[in-house]
Protein backbone atom coordinates (compact mmCIF):
# COMPACT_ATOMS: atom_id res chain seq x y z
CA UNK A 1 0.00 0.00 0.00
CA UNK A 2 1.03 3.40 -0.52
CA UNK A 3 0.87 6.34 1.51
CA UNK A 4 -2.18 8.55 0.77
CA UNK A 5 -1.66 11.18 4.00
CA UNK A 6 0.32 12.15 6.50
CA UNK A 7 -1.10 12.99 10.07
CA UNK A 8 1.11 14.96 12.00
CA UNK A 9 0.44 14.79 15.96
CA UNK A 10 2.98 17.88 16.81
CA UNK A 11 3.35 18.78 20.25
CA UNK A 12 5.37 20.93 22.54
CA UNK A 13 7.79 18.22 22.95
CA UNK A 14 6.94 15.25 21.14
CA UNK A 15 5.96 14.82 17.46
CA UNK A 16 4.62 11.51 15.95
CA UNK A 17 3.60 11.54 12.56
CA UNK A 18 1.13 8.64 10.69
CA UNK A 19 1.07 7.70 7.59
CA UNK A 20 -2.26 6.63 5.75
CA UNK A 21 -3.50 4.81 3.03
CA UNK A 22 -6.00 5.94 1.11
CA UNK A 23 -8.64 4.02 3.01
CA UNK A 24 -7.43 5.81 6.38
CA UNK A 25 -5.49 2.67 7.63
CA UNK A 26 -2.35 3.37 9.64
CA UNK A 27 0.95 2.39 7.42
CA UNK A 28 3.28 3.50 10.06
CA UNK A 29 4.01 5.58 12.75
CA UNK A 30 6.71 7.47 13.77
CA UNK A 31 7.32 9.25 16.96
CA UNK A 32 10.61 11.27 17.68
CA UNK A 33 11.62 13.95 20.16
CA UNK A 34 11.29 16.86 17.33
CA UNK A 35 8.65 18.82 19.51
CA UNK A 36 8.01 22.70 18.65
CA UNK A 37 11.25 23.30 21.11
CA UNK A 38 13.48 21.00 18.57
CA UNK A 39 12.31 23.34 15.78
CA UNK A 40 14.62 26.05 14.63
CA UNK A 41 11.98 29.26 14.38
CA UNK A 42 10.30 29.25 10.93
CA UNK A 43 12.00 25.87 9.82
CA UNK A 44 8.40 24.41 9.73
CA UNK A 45 8.28 24.55 5.90
CA UNK A 46 11.42 22.66 5.84
CA UNK A 47 10.51 19.72 8.82
CA UNK A 48 7.46 19.23 6.44
CA UNK A 49 9.24 18.64 3.32
CA UNK A 50 11.41 16.05 4.97
CA UNK A 51 8.54 14.33 6.27
CA UNK A 52 7.24 14.28 2.84
CA UNK A 53 10.81 13.41 1.60
CA UNK A 54 10.61 10.42 3.78
CA UNK A 55 6.80 9.21 3.75
CA UNK A 56 5.70 9.92 0.61
CA UNK A 57 4.61 13.69 -1.57
CA UNK A 58 1.15 13.59 -0.07
CA UNK A 59 -1.24 15.31 1.51
CA UNK A 60 -0.34 16.83 5.14
CA UNK A 61 -2.62 17.30 7.95
CA UNK A 62 -1.39 18.60 11.43
CA UNK A 63 -2.93 19.68 14.81
CA UNK A 64 -1.40 20.09 18.61
CA UNK A 65 0.68 23.49 19.64
CA UNK A 66 1.96 23.31 16.36
CA UNK A 67 -0.83 25.50 15.72
CA UNK A 68 0.01 27.77 18.21
CA UNK A 69 1.30 31.38 18.71
CA UNK A 70 4.78 29.48 19.41
CA UNK A 71 3.73 26.90 16.69
CA UNK A 72 4.12 27.42 12.87
CA UNK A 73 0.72 29.65 12.34
CA UNK A 74 -0.97 30.60 15.57
CA UNK A 75 -4.30 29.76 14.06
CA UNK A 76 -7.58 31.23 16.12
CA UNK A 77 -9.61 28.73 18.16
CA UNK A 78 -12.75 27.34 17.28
CA UNK A 79 -15.47 28.20 20.10
CA UNK A 80 -17.58 25.03 21.66
CA UNK A 81 -19.61 23.16 20.54
CA UNK A 82 -17.80 22.05 17.61
CA UNK A 83 -17.84 18.41 15.50
CA UNK A 84 -15.39 17.59 12.74
CA UNK A 85 -17.64 19.46 10.10
CA UNK A 86 -16.95 22.58 11.86
CA UNK A 87 -13.20 21.67 12.38
CA UNK A 88 -12.82 21.13 8.39
CA UNK A 89 -14.43 23.69 7.26
CA UNK A 90 -11.84 25.97 9.65
CA UNK A 91 -8.55 24.31 8.58
CA UNK A 92 -5.50 26.39 8.10
CA UNK A 93 -4.82 25.79 4.78
CA UNK A 94 -0.97 26.53 4.42
CA UNK A 95 -1.16 25.39 0.83
CA UNK A 96 -4.21 24.57 -0.69
CA UNK A 97 -5.56 20.90 -0.50
CA UNK A 98 -1.68 20.06 0.49
CA UNK A 99 -0.73 21.20 3.84
CA UNK A 100 -3.44 22.48 6.54
CA UNK A 101 -3.43 22.66 10.52
CA UNK A 102 -6.45 21.80 12.49
CA UNK A 103 -7.38 24.78 14.99
CA UNK A 104 -7.69 24.33 18.31
CA UNK A 105 -10.58 24.45 20.42
CA UNK A 106 -11.96 27.66 23.02
CA UNK A 107 -14.89 26.55 25.45
CA UNK A 108 -16.27 30.32 25.93
CA UNK A 109 -16.87 29.75 30.08
CA UNK A 110 -12.46 30.09 29.11
CA UNK A 111 -10.85 26.81 28.80
CA UNK A 112 -8.53 26.51 25.71
CA UNK A 113 -7.25 22.67 24.29
CA UNK A 114 -4.90 21.87 20.96
CA UNK A 115 -4.54 18.84 19.10
CA UNK A 116 -6.84 16.50 21.83
CA UNK A 117 -10.10 17.82 19.92
CA UNK A 118 -8.93 15.27 16.87
CA UNK A 119 -9.12 12.60 19.50
CA UNK A 120 -11.93 13.59 20.70
CA UNK A 121 -13.99 14.16 17.89
CA UNK A 122 -12.19 10.95 16.54
CA UNK A 123 -12.99 8.76 19.21
CA UNK A 124 -17.06 9.78 18.57
CA UNK A 125 -16.67 9.59 14.56
CA UNK A 126 -14.67 6.00 14.78
CA UNK A 127 -17.30 4.09 17.18
CA UNK A 128 -14.61 3.73 19.51
CA UNK A 129 -16.94 5.77 22.10
CA UNK A 130 -20.59 6.68 22.01
CA UNK A 131 -21.52 10.03 20.61
CA UNK A 132 -23.05 11.42 24.26
CA UNK A 133 -20.48 11.39 27.39
CA UNK A 134 -17.63 12.09 29.65
CA UNK A 135 -14.10 11.82 27.91
CA UNK A 136 -11.08 12.36 30.09
CA UNK A 137 -7.60 12.86 28.43
CA UNK A 138 -4.77 12.74 31.18
CA UNK A 139 -1.19 14.56 31.16
CA UNK A 140 0.16 17.37 32.10
CA UNK A 141 -2.86 19.40 31.64
CA UNK A 142 -5.65 16.55 31.80
CA UNK A 143 -8.88 17.24 30.01
CA UNK A 144 -12.30 16.08 30.55
CA UNK A 145 -14.07 17.16 27.88
CA UNK A 146 -18.68 16.79 27.19
CA UNK A 147 -19.43 15.42 23.76
CA UNK A 148 -23.59 15.57 22.86
CA UNK A 149 -24.48 14.47 19.57
CA UNK A 150 -21.14 13.83 18.18
CA UNK A 151 -19.94 18.13 18.94
CA UNK A 152 -17.48 18.78 21.75
CA UNK A 153 -19.72 20.72 24.12
CA UNK A 154 -17.30 22.17 27.03
CA UNK A 155 -14.40 20.69 28.54
CA UNK A 156 -11.95 21.87 31.30
CA UNK A 157 -8.55 21.44 31.67
CA UNK A 158 -6.57 20.48 35.44
CA UNK A 159 -3.02 21.22 35.60
CA UNK A 160 -2.29 17.67 37.48
CA UNK A 161 0.33 16.22 35.76
CA UNK A 162 2.43 19.52 35.83
CA UNK A 163 1.32 20.24 40.40
CA UNK A 164 2.60 16.67 40.72
CA UNK A 165 5.89 18.00 38.58
CA UNK A 166 6.28 20.92 40.36
CA UNK A 167 6.19 20.01 43.67
CA UNK A 168 8.59 16.89 42.74
CA UNK A 169 11.32 19.18 41.46
CA UNK A 170 10.37 22.10 43.76
CA UNK A 171 8.64 22.01 46.56
CA UNK A 172 9.05 21.62 50.37
CA UNK A 173 7.74 17.73 48.98
CA UNK A 174 10.69 17.29 47.11
CA UNK A 175 12.75 15.31 49.14
CA UNK A 176 9.61 13.05 49.96
CA UNK A 177 8.62 12.34 46.19
CA UNK A 178 11.11 9.69 44.85
CA UNK A 179 8.93 6.72 45.44
CA UNK A 180 7.14 4.40 42.56
CA UNK A 181 3.81 6.03 41.70
CA UNK A 182 1.61 3.24 41.11
CA UNK A 183 -1.89 1.96 41.47
CA UNK A 184 -2.24 0.72 45.32
CA UNK A 185 -2.96 0.95 48.79
CA UNK A 186 -0.88 4.61 49.16
CA UNK A 187 -2.39 5.77 45.62
CA UNK A 188 -5.73 4.93 46.39
CA UNK A 189 -6.01 6.57 50.12
CA UNK A 190 -4.35 9.59 47.99
CA UNK A 191 -7.49 9.49 46.17
CA UNK A 192 -10.19 8.50 49.17
CA UNK A 193 -8.43 11.85 50.74
CA UNK A 194 -8.75 13.86 47.69
CA UNK A 195 -12.63 13.42 48.08
CA UNK A 196 -13.00 16.23 50.07
CA UNK A 197 -12.01 18.43 47.78
CA UNK A 198 -9.01 20.30 50.78
CA UNK A 199 -6.36 19.92 48.06
CA UNK A 200 -3.46 22.36 50.05
CA UNK A 201 -4.01 20.85 53.34
CA UNK A 202 -3.66 17.81 52.27
CA UNK A 203 -0.85 18.58 50.51
CA UNK A 204 0.86 19.77 53.17
CA UNK A 205 0.46 17.09 55.18
CA UNK A 206 2.00 14.55 52.50
CA UNK A 207 5.56 16.22 54.40
CA UNK A 208 3.82 15.66 57.94
CA UNK A 209 2.89 12.24 57.61
CA UNK A 210 6.90 11.31 56.81
CA UNK A 211 7.95 13.49 59.29
CA UNK A 212 5.61 12.00 62.38
CA UNK A 213 6.19 8.04 60.80
CA UNK A 214 2.68 7.48 59.78
CA UNK A 215 3.48 7.27 55.85
CA UNK A 216 6.85 5.49 55.02
CA UNK A 217 8.36 8.16 52.61
CA UNK A 218 8.79 5.64 49.70
CA UNK A 219 4.49 5.45 49.50
CA UNK A 220 4.63 9.47 49.63
CA UNK A 221 4.69 10.11 45.87
CA UNK A 222 2.09 7.42 45.00
CA UNK A 223 -0.13 8.88 47.61
CA UNK A 224 0.52 12.29 46.75
CA UNK A 225 -0.46 11.40 42.81
CA UNK A 226 -3.47 9.72 44.30
CA UNK A 227 -4.19 13.41 45.75
CA UNK A 228 -3.77 15.06 42.72
CA UNK A 229 -6.12 12.74 40.59
CA UNK A 230 -8.85 12.27 42.70
CA UNK A 231 -9.18 15.90 43.00
CA UNK A 232 -8.99 16.09 39.33
CA UNK A 233 -11.91 13.27 39.66
CA UNK A 234 -13.60 14.48 42.45
CA UNK A 235 -14.06 18.27 40.51
CA UNK A 236 -16.23 16.22 37.62
CA UNK A 237 -18.27 15.42 40.44
CA UNK A 238 -19.29 11.40 38.85
CA UNK A 239 -22.68 9.90 39.19
CA UNK A 240 -23.01 6.90 40.55
CA UNK A 241 -21.77 3.97 37.65
CA UNK A 242 -21.24 7.03 35.18
CA UNK A 243 -18.94 6.49 32.34
CA UNK A 244 -15.75 8.05 31.54
CA UNK A 245 -13.80 7.34 28.34
CA UNK A 246 -9.99 7.58 29.01
CA UNK A 247 -7.68 8.09 26.04
CA UNK A 248 -4.23 7.68 27.79
CA UNK A 249 -1.58 5.37 27.54
CA UNK A 250 -1.39 2.60 29.84
CA UNK A 251 0.35 3.59 33.02
CA UNK A 252 -1.36 6.66 33.54
CA UNK A 253 -4.64 4.96 32.20
CA UNK A 254 -4.62 3.01 34.88
CA UNK A 255 -4.25 5.64 37.47
CA UNK A 256 -7.21 7.09 36.56
CA UNK A 257 -9.17 3.70 36.21
CA UNK A 258 -8.52 3.32 39.66
CA UNK A 259 -9.39 6.75 41.01
CA UNK A 260 -12.37 7.18 38.80
CA UNK A 261 -13.68 3.84 39.84
CA UNK A 262 -12.91 4.98 43.28
CA UNK A 263 -15.09 7.69 43.05
CA UNK A 264 -18.19 5.80 41.75
CA UNK A 265 -17.73 6.22 38.24
CA UNK A 266 -17.08 3.39 35.12
CA UNK A 267 -13.70 3.70 33.64
CA UNK A 268 -13.59 2.64 29.93
CA UNK A 269 -9.77 2.33 28.50
CA UNK A 270 -9.83 4.13 24.79
CA UNK A 271 -6.73 3.68 22.02
CA UNK A 272 -5.58 7.02 22.47
CA UNK A 273 -3.45 6.59 19.11
CA UNK A 274 -6.93 4.84 16.98
CA UNK A 275 -9.05 7.99 18.29
CA UNK A 276 -6.57 10.99 16.88
CA UNK A 277 -6.03 8.80 13.34
CA UNK A 278 -10.11 8.25 12.88
CA UNK A 279 -10.12 11.88 13.97
CA UNK A 280 -7.80 13.72 11.11
CA UNK A 281 -9.40 10.80 8.47
CA UNK A 282 -12.75 12.12 9.31
CA UNK A 283 -11.68 15.93 9.19
CA UNK A 284 -9.68 14.98 5.87
CA UNK A 285 -12.71 13.12 4.10
CA UNK A 286 -15.12 16.27 5.31
CA UNK A 287 -12.45 18.85 3.98
CA UNK A 288 -12.61 16.99 0.61
CA UNK A 289 -16.56 17.06 0.21
CA UNK B 1 15.32 49.34 82.37
CA UNK B 2 17.49 46.24 81.47
CA UNK B 3 17.38 43.10 80.18
CA UNK B 4 16.13 40.36 81.43
CA UNK B 5 14.99 37.56 79.10
CA UNK B 6 15.64 37.40 75.25
CA UNK B 7 12.65 35.47 72.88
CA UNK B 8 14.34 34.44 69.57
CA UNK B 9 11.92 33.47 67.17
CA UNK B 10 14.02 31.33 64.68
CA UNK B 11 13.36 30.57 61.35
CA UNK B 12 14.54 28.84 57.96
CA UNK B 13 15.14 32.32 56.33
CA UNK B 14 14.63 34.89 59.30
CA UNK B 15 15.50 35.34 62.69
CA UNK B 16 13.85 37.59 64.83
CA UNK B 17 15.57 38.37 68.75
CA UNK B 18 12.79 40.29 71.09
CA UNK B 19 14.91 41.72 74.06
CA UNK B 20 12.26 41.53 76.64
CA UNK B 21 12.82 43.31 80.32
CA UNK B 22 11.53 41.44 83.61
CA UNK B 23 7.63 43.10 83.37
CA UNK B 24 7.81 41.52 79.85
CA UNK B 25 8.32 44.76 78.00
CA UNK B 26 9.46 44.48 74.79
CA UNK B 27 13.02 46.77 74.71
CA UNK B 28 14.11 46.43 71.59
CA UNK B 29 13.48 44.09 68.44
CA UNK B 30 16.22 42.76 66.05
CA UNK B 31 14.99 41.28 62.81
CA UNK B 32 18.00 39.87 60.51
CA UNK B 33 18.32 37.40 57.06
CA UNK B 34 19.87 35.05 59.44
CA UNK B 35 17.39 32.17 59.54
CA UNK B 36 18.79 28.60 60.04
CA UNK B 37 20.22 28.59 56.59
CA UNK B 38 22.48 31.04 57.24
CA UNK B 39 24.10 29.27 60.19
CA UNK B 40 26.89 27.53 59.44
CA UNK B 41 26.34 23.94 60.75
CA UNK B 42 26.85 23.17 64.74
CA UNK B 43 27.13 27.23 65.26
CA UNK B 44 24.34 27.62 67.17
CA UNK B 45 25.91 27.97 70.42
CA UNK B 46 28.20 30.43 69.14
CA UNK B 47 25.23 32.59 67.33
CA UNK B 48 23.75 32.56 70.78
CA UNK B 49 26.58 33.78 72.75
CA UNK B 50 26.89 36.85 70.56
CA UNK B 51 22.84 37.52 70.67
CA UNK B 52 23.74 37.81 74.68
CA UNK B 53 26.93 39.72 74.12
CA UNK B 54 25.10 42.01 72.39
CA UNK B 55 21.76 42.13 74.30
CA UNK B 56 22.66 41.10 77.54
CA UNK B 57 23.83 37.91 79.61
CA UNK B 58 19.99 36.74 80.55
CA UNK B 59 17.84 33.16 79.69
CA UNK B 60 17.11 32.68 76.43
CA UNK B 61 13.72 31.05 75.02
CA UNK B 62 13.98 29.93 71.16
CA UNK B 63 11.20 28.78 68.90
CA UNK B 64 10.89 28.24 65.21
CA UNK B 65 12.99 25.85 63.05
CA UNK B 66 15.98 25.83 65.39
CA UNK B 67 14.03 23.27 67.40
CA UNK B 68 13.55 20.44 64.05
CA UNK B 69 16.56 18.48 62.52
CA UNK B 70 18.01 21.55 60.46
CA UNK B 71 18.12 23.28 63.53
CA UNK B 72 20.27 23.47 66.64
CA UNK B 73 18.21 20.03 68.58
CA UNK B 74 15.55 18.11 66.82
CA UNK B 75 12.82 18.71 69.41
CA UNK B 76 10.23 16.14 69.74
CA UNK B 77 6.70 17.73 68.55
CA UNK B 78 4.19 18.02 71.61
CA UNK B 79 1.06 16.39 70.48
CA UNK B 80 -2.46 18.47 70.72
CA UNK B 81 -4.19 19.45 72.28
CA UNK B 82 -1.61 21.68 73.80
CA UNK B 83 -1.15 24.89 76.57
CA UNK B 84 0.73 27.46 77.93
CA UNK B 85 1.55 25.12 80.95
CA UNK B 86 2.23 21.67 78.66
CA UNK B 87 4.60 23.94 76.48
CA UNK B 88 6.55 25.14 79.70
CA UNK B 89 6.94 21.44 81.10
CA UNK B 90 8.01 20.24 77.62
CA UNK B 91 10.70 22.76 77.10
CA UNK B 92 14.53 21.60 75.62
CA UNK B 93 16.86 23.04 78.05
CA UNK B 94 20.44 23.19 76.50
CA UNK B 95 21.42 24.97 79.63
CA UNK B 96 19.32 24.68 82.65
CA UNK B 97 17.21 27.57 83.52
CA UNK B 98 19.27 29.63 81.12
CA UNK B 99 18.83 28.67 77.32
CA UNK B 100 15.57 26.53 75.73
CA UNK B 101 13.99 25.12 72.82
CA UNK B 102 9.82 25.43 73.07
CA UNK B 103 8.77 22.22 71.23
CA UNK B 104 6.66 22.49 68.17
CA UNK B 105 2.82 20.85 67.86
CA UNK B 106 1.53 17.76 66.11
CA UNK B 107 -2.18 17.28 65.28
CA UNK B 108 -2.05 13.29 65.40
CA UNK B 109 -4.21 13.59 62.27
CA UNK B 110 -0.88 14.73 60.64
CA UNK B 111 0.32 17.98 61.03
CA UNK B 112 2.89 19.76 62.51
CA UNK B 113 4.22 23.56 63.67
CA UNK B 114 7.14 25.52 64.81
CA UNK B 115 6.75 28.52 66.10
CA UNK B 116 3.02 29.12 65.29
CA UNK B 117 2.18 27.76 68.52
CA UNK B 118 3.48 30.57 70.53
CA UNK B 119 2.03 33.18 68.62
CA UNK B 120 -0.95 31.08 69.06
CA UNK B 121 -1.17 30.03 72.79
CA UNK B 122 0.33 33.71 72.80
CA UNK B 123 -2.64 35.01 71.28
CA UNK B 124 -5.19 33.84 73.88
CA UNK B 125 -2.57 34.15 76.86
CA UNK B 126 -2.11 37.66 76.20
CA UNK B 127 -5.99 38.71 76.30
CA UNK B 128 -5.58 39.22 72.58
CA UNK B 129 -8.26 36.70 71.46
CA UNK B 130 -10.99 34.27 73.42
CA UNK B 131 -9.99 31.22 74.62
CA UNK B 132 -12.38 29.71 71.93
CA UNK B 133 -12.20 30.02 68.44
CA UNK B 134 -10.44 29.91 64.76
CA UNK B 135 -6.88 31.50 64.19
CA UNK B 136 -4.96 31.72 60.98
CA UNK B 137 -1.28 32.40 60.48
CA UNK B 138 -1.27 33.29 56.63
CA UNK B 139 2.32 32.83 55.03
CA UNK B 140 4.28 30.17 52.54
CA UNK B 141 2.51 27.34 54.49
CA UNK B 142 -0.59 28.86 56.13
CA UNK B 143 -1.64 27.24 59.53
CA UNK B 144 -5.21 27.19 60.44
CA UNK B 145 -5.43 26.26 64.78
CA UNK B 146 -8.94 25.66 66.65
CA UNK B 147 -8.12 27.07 70.02
CA UNK B 148 -11.29 25.68 73.14
CA UNK B 149 -10.78 26.54 76.53
CA UNK B 150 -7.33 28.10 76.16
CA UNK B 151 -5.38 24.95 74.21
CA UNK B 152 -4.49 24.37 70.96
CA UNK B 153 -6.70 21.56 69.93
CA UNK B 154 -6.29 21.19 66.20
CA UNK B 155 -5.19 22.73 63.01
CA UNK B 156 -4.07 22.03 59.43
CA UNK B 157 -1.63 23.70 57.39
CA UNK B 158 -2.47 24.62 53.61
CA UNK B 159 0.70 25.16 51.22
CA UNK B 160 -0.77 28.06 49.88
CA UNK B 161 1.96 30.62 49.67
CA UNK B 162 4.28 28.22 48.51
CA UNK B 163 2.22 26.94 45.57
CA UNK B 164 2.02 30.90 44.29
CA UNK B 165 5.50 30.60 44.59
CA UNK B 166 6.15 27.67 42.36
CA UNK B 167 3.05 29.08 39.77
CA UNK B 168 5.07 31.94 39.83
CA UNK B 169 8.57 30.60 39.22
CA UNK B 170 7.87 27.26 37.37
CA UNK B 171 4.38 26.97 35.81
CA UNK B 172 3.42 27.33 32.40
CA UNK B 173 1.52 29.95 34.09
CA UNK B 174 4.79 32.25 34.90
CA UNK B 175 4.48 34.52 32.19
CA UNK B 176 1.72 35.65 33.42
CA UNK B 177 1.83 36.10 37.11
CA UNK B 178 4.31 39.25 37.16
CA UNK B 179 1.34 41.66 37.90
CA UNK B 180 0.58 43.54 41.51
CA UNK B 181 -1.19 41.29 44.11
CA UNK B 182 -3.68 43.32 46.01
CA UNK B 183 -7.39 43.47 46.94
CA UNK B 184 -9.66 44.40 44.74
CA UNK B 185 -11.99 43.23 41.82
CA UNK B 186 -9.47 40.62 40.22
CA UNK B 187 -7.79 39.45 43.45
CA UNK B 188 -12.06 38.89 44.73
CA UNK B 189 -12.90 37.46 41.71
CA UNK B 190 -10.25 34.59 42.34
CA UNK B 191 -11.77 33.68 46.18
CA UNK B 192 -15.32 33.50 44.21
CA UNK B 193 -14.42 31.20 41.71
CA UNK B 194 -12.27 29.01 44.71
CA UNK B 195 -16.00 28.68 46.32
CA UNK B 196 -16.71 25.46 44.13
CA UNK B 197 -13.11 23.72 45.55
CA UNK B 198 -12.09 22.92 42.00
CA UNK B 199 -8.42 24.70 42.07
CA UNK B 200 -6.34 22.75 39.40
CA UNK B 201 -9.16 23.47 36.72
CA UNK B 202 -9.37 27.48 37.90
CA UNK B 203 -5.67 27.09 38.09
CA UNK B 204 -5.44 26.91 34.22
CA UNK B 205 -7.80 28.94 33.13
CA UNK B 206 -5.90 31.98 34.73
CA UNK B 207 -3.53 31.01 31.09
CA UNK B 208 -6.69 30.42 28.88
CA UNK B 209 -8.38 33.12 30.03
CA UNK B 210 -5.15 35.62 29.48
CA UNK B 211 -5.26 33.72 26.17
CA UNK B 212 -8.66 34.39 25.13
CA UNK B 213 -8.55 38.21 26.02
CA UNK B 214 -11.06 37.71 28.79
CA UNK B 215 -8.57 39.06 31.83
CA UNK B 216 -5.81 41.42 31.43
CA UNK B 217 -2.27 39.50 32.33
CA UNK B 218 -1.88 42.20 34.48
CA UNK B 219 -4.67 41.09 36.86
CA UNK B 220 -3.75 37.07 36.52
CA UNK B 221 -1.28 37.32 39.39
CA UNK B 222 -3.87 38.96 42.08
CA UNK B 223 -6.75 36.55 40.82
CA UNK B 224 -4.63 33.19 40.94
CA UNK B 225 -4.00 34.87 44.50
CA UNK B 226 -7.56 35.12 45.23
CA UNK B 227 -8.33 31.86 43.94
CA UNK B 228 -5.34 29.87 46.30
CA UNK B 229 -5.97 32.13 49.18
CA UNK B 230 -10.18 31.29 48.57
CA UNK B 231 -9.10 27.72 48.11
CA UNK B 232 -7.83 27.78 51.72
CA UNK B 233 -10.50 29.56 53.15
CA UNK B 234 -13.43 27.30 51.53
CA UNK B 235 -11.53 24.52 52.96
CA UNK B 236 -12.42 26.07 56.68
CA UNK B 237 -16.67 25.82 55.77
CA UNK B 238 -16.87 29.24 57.84
CA UNK B 239 -20.56 29.32 59.86
CA UNK B 240 -21.91 33.09 58.88
CA UNK B 241 -20.15 35.75 60.69
CA UNK B 242 -17.55 33.26 62.21
CA UNK B 243 -14.64 34.99 63.62
CA UNK B 244 -11.20 34.30 61.98
CA UNK B 245 -8.58 36.13 63.78
CA UNK B 246 -5.68 36.32 61.80
CA UNK B 247 -1.99 36.41 62.97
CA UNK B 248 -0.35 38.27 60.01
CA UNK B 249 1.39 41.19 58.11
CA UNK B 250 -0.66 43.71 57.17
CA UNK B 251 -0.37 43.00 53.07
CA UNK B 252 -1.01 39.49 53.64
CA UNK B 253 -3.53 40.07 56.43
CA UNK B 254 -5.52 42.36 54.39
CA UNK B 255 -6.06 39.66 51.76
CA UNK B 256 -7.39 37.10 53.67
CA UNK B 257 -9.57 39.55 55.28
CA UNK B 258 -11.29 40.68 52.01
CA UNK B 259 -10.94 36.32 51.21
CA UNK B 260 -13.07 35.57 55.26
CA UNK B 261 -15.57 38.44 54.11
CA UNK B 262 -16.50 37.03 50.57
CA UNK B 263 -16.70 33.53 52.49
CA UNK B 264 -18.98 35.11 54.83
CA UNK B 265 -16.86 35.32 57.91
CA UNK B 266 -15.92 37.88 59.90
CA UNK B 267 -11.86 38.78 59.89
CA UNK B 268 -10.26 40.21 62.87
CA UNK B 269 -6.53 41.63 62.98
CA UNK B 270 -4.27 40.54 65.28
CA UNK B 271 -0.75 41.45 66.22
CA UNK B 272 1.51 38.68 65.58
CA UNK B 273 4.44 40.02 67.01
CA UNK B 274 2.46 40.93 70.32
CA UNK B 275 1.24 37.61 70.43
CA UNK B 276 4.35 35.58 70.00
CA UNK B 277 5.91 38.03 72.76
CA UNK B 278 3.22 37.14 75.16
CA UNK B 279 3.35 33.74 74.16
CA UNK B 280 6.93 33.48 75.33
CA UNK B 281 6.35 35.43 78.39
CA UNK B 282 3.72 32.89 79.72
CA UNK B 283 5.89 29.52 78.84
CA UNK B 284 8.89 31.43 80.60
CA UNK B 285 7.05 32.19 83.57
CA UNK B 286 5.38 28.85 84.21
CA UNK B 287 8.55 27.23 83.48
CA UNK B 288 10.12 29.56 86.86
CA UNK B 289 6.89 27.80 89.07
Amino acid sequence: MTAALLAIDWGTTNRRVHVLDAAGNVLETVCDAMGLMMVPSGDFAREVAGIRARHGDVPVLLAGMVGSARGWVNVPYRPCPVGIEDLARSLHWIEPDRTAIVPGVCDPAGDVMRGEEVQILGAVAGNLVPDHGLLCQPGTHCKWAHVHGARLVEFATAMTGELFALLKSHSLLADFLHGTVADGPSFQAGVRDAMDGHLTTRLFRVRAAALLGQRAIEDSAAYTSGLLIGHDVWGQTLGPGQSVYLLADPQLGALYASAIRLAGGLPMLIDSQAAFVAGINHIWKASQR
